[in-house]
């Protein structure tokens, strides 16, 4: 959806215009990278990059776009001539989707012309940025629920067909177990899951009534909704009465809070469940949870099986955007790539220059240690003390005496416009992402305060850097 | 896009289907309302109608999705053969697209069998929350600005790519004069606008040459950015060079603040302009604005002419959705309606119920006085001595001495399935909002602490959700 390739800001094509009639288009390196972690937390889970390939793919400007262009008037006819043909021939260097990823390293690499590179960037952002604020959010959730069932229930809130449908995608990678939204379940495989609203309840005449005729239909998957009109009241006892009809036919029943105090609504529901002899029953909650509801049910002991969440998943909820960039790092200058940098009285608005790679060292039983940012040239495999080099202030480091291994972060996904990226399944991406939060010590992962993760330059890189500051201050 | 009937919860097809089985399939009544206001202010813009009704014509289930629900193994082939031709033959009632709008109220009301008004709900929600919630945020910024010029930056921090599209349609409808989107401005009609980024400046071997060579090219139009290396030394210095060379020619110049201070540093361009003789070149500032940032500015003198507004216009910021619901509110029975609501412990989760109708009063200078839910037979066009009641606290009432004007605000817009609407163009929706802005009085928009515009009941509806209220305890 929306593949014509004006789904870019206004400026990208302005700008690249401007490089199509100076003839200047050289070879550049753009990274994409974000300066700030979203929900206070200690990581991120990248996502979002098949969506973008398979957007970059169809990335063409159709001749119903070109007449749109021209009339504009300020763009000229050999350069619509130029848009007509254009096709992405970059090459595409990323992270893998399901990673767990820290702010200032690269999670993209393009390498391009100038006017590829560029004309490309809003949408890469709104992809990226968006999946992979989701896919953050929702392991957070994940490991708050202690690695429980959780599922995503949030189409009615998200913002917009896309809001709704990349959420879904994103949440499944990061750690949802099902959704509720069935487009996004059928297109990518993501198991489909819903109970009942309260409008079923009150369209027959009595919650009874509604509850049986529910347990008729569906006598295997009963997840029967009882805060329509008093939870501890009617809803429980009408839940009880049609649990035992579908015991006794030895079917499962299961009910769902959907409002009031879900932890003592949640003890007394299970309480009354366990006395009517129905102790299989399982609880399901929702209404606006997010990671700290989550985990303070569950550590106030709320006999919750599963968690239906919504609104805070699929938006961010206070964090709703992920502060992604996209920086020129280097450009064709004569036989070379000379590295470039966006120098900002603010050190963490200033880039870092360069063709890079982002390297992660882990420990004897395979838990991350620190990533290092280093130049693509040079060679980190080498065991041995190894000195780190804070991204901003020059007199910090640190000395890493031993790890056990080393792995590249970045790897070719695309070249000369071509995918070269083994597909993987939508629960490959999730049991990456699942994988990797395990290999995270706890520290990192805790949902207040965490432990901050070191990402650091190598020598090399930091000696580029900040001579570059220095000749232009 | 997404146009499949599929982008539904998957509980409404489940719903759906054991009303099919059961032969329950009643005429009914839902309320699309919402229960608070966001961002702590005093109204609501209502958009997103038109995106709405045109998904809606087009809600059909193809083969493909037909084959996806038979292989979940819940459906049968006699419910399957119904979904085949099942197309939305209701009726719409709605609020205008770009009218202010308040917490429980009925923005649209939907009468149609219970299966085709359960079936859309979570489509309807989706469109009208996320536009409402954008056409909201931008009026605020746009009356923060003092009606001023607001540029709609957001699609790279959207929420996807219909993120951005139908943000950039909201926020146009709210008040924004353009779009940086250009697919956005393409479908909808929106200016298109954009200036130049960091990476234009670090393309070029010195930041002068990069002004220059923009300026060739878009006399008419240059916009530099001008904090790429350091804003009042090199940036604002190569600027006026561009800008004197401009000027002889008759030409004129922007600039943009990107970074910093915006308020320091726009007084002091301000003043490096005017020193050298470009009076008329204009300052246009982003960087991470919302309306109280703006309103901020503006109050300290910054001397700023217009505003790049992204990610917070187009998620919302830390309020990134509306909570706006779908509630049953009356269904057939025998041969009337029966009005129906979801009673709950907390008031302000308790719906109201019947087939309703609201009416905004207003004063001899058009002023908005309140507005009062009503029955929808009830006539409220005569004046007199009015009583209004409080939606939830049965002793609080209010009486209306005089008015001038009464005017319904729910009207027919699509009758068995076919739009009854006359088509308005978005700048017409543009102005409409922008109208009855100026129609409220200033408590009422204030960005902090506004004045509560009322909303009551009419007695007779009153009565009769209190009379329901008690007959359920």
């Amino acid at each position: 959806m929306y593949k014509s390739a004006l789904f870019t800001d206004f400026y990208e094509l302005t700008m690249t215009q401007g490089y199509f009639l100076q003839n200047h288009n050289p070879r550049v390196v753009f990274d994409m990278f974000f300066r700030s972690l979203p929900f206070g937390g200690g990581y991120a889970v990248f996502a979002g990059l098949e969506t973008f390939l398979d957007k970059l793919k169809s990335f063409r400007f159709s001749d119903e776009d070109i007449q749109y262009l021209r009339e504009r008037g300020c763009f000229q006819e050999s350069f619509l001539e130029y848009l007509k043909e254009f096709s992405f021939k970059g090459d595409v260097y990323s992270v893998k989707e399901g990673s767990v990823v820290f702010p200032q390293e690269p999670l993209m690499r393009i390498e391009a012309s100038l006017i590829e590179a560029q004309v490309i960037e809003s949408m890469l952002l709104n992809q990226i940025n968006f999946q992979t604020l989701i896919a953050t959010k929702t392991s957070r959730m994940y490991l708050s629920s202690r690695k429980g069932k959780i599922m995503e229930f949030g189409m009615r809130r998200a913002q917009g067909a896309d809001g709704a449908m990349s959420a879904s995608r994103a949440a499944y990678i990061g750690g949802a177990g099902a959704t509720s939204n069935t487009l996004g379940a059928s297109l990518y495989g993501i198991p489909a899951v819903g109970t009942m609203a309260h409008s079923w309840v009150m369209s027959f005449d009595s919650e009874l009534d509604a509850f049986r005729r529910y347990a008729e239909i569906y006598p295997e998957n009963t997840v029967l909704l009882i805060d329509t009109y008093d939870t501890l009241g009617s809803g429980l006892e009408n839940a009880i009465t049609v649990g035992l009809e579908l015991k006794a036919k030895g079917k499962p029943l299961g009910v769902r809070l959907d409002s009031g105090d879900l932890c003592y609504l949640s003890k007394e529901v299970r309480k009354g469940l366990d006395k009517a002899g129905l102790e299989d029953a399982f609880i399901v909650v929702s209404n606006e949870l997010d990671e700290f509801i989550i985990s303070q049910l569950l550590s106030e002991g709320a006999p919750i099986d599963s968690w239906g969440v919504g609104t805070r998943m699929v938006t961010g909820g206070k964090d709703s955007a992920l502060t992604g960039v996209y920086k020129l790092a280097a450009r064709e200058h004569g036989d070379s790539m000379l590295p470039v940098m966006k120098i900002s009285n603010n050190p963490a608005k200033s880039s870092t220059p360069g063709i890079k790679q982002v390297y992660r060292f882990f420990d004897e039983n395979g838990k991350m240690l620190r990533d290092m940012i280093a130049l693509n040239d040079e060679n980190m495999t080498e065991q041995g003390p190894l000195t780190f080099y804070h991204p901003m202030y020059q007199y910090k480091t640190f000395t890493l005496d031993d790890f056990d291994s080393v792995e590249p972060l970045l790897s070719m996904v695309m070249e000369n416009g071509k995918t070269r990226m083994k597909s993987e399944s939508l629960s490959d991406l999730q049991a990456r992402c699942l994988r990797e939060l395990d290999r995270m010590d706890e520290s990192y992962t805790r949902l207040l305060n965490p432990h901050g993760y070191k990402i650091s330059l190598s020598k090399e890189l930091k000696t580029m850097k900040f001579d570059l500051i220095q000749k232009n201050s």
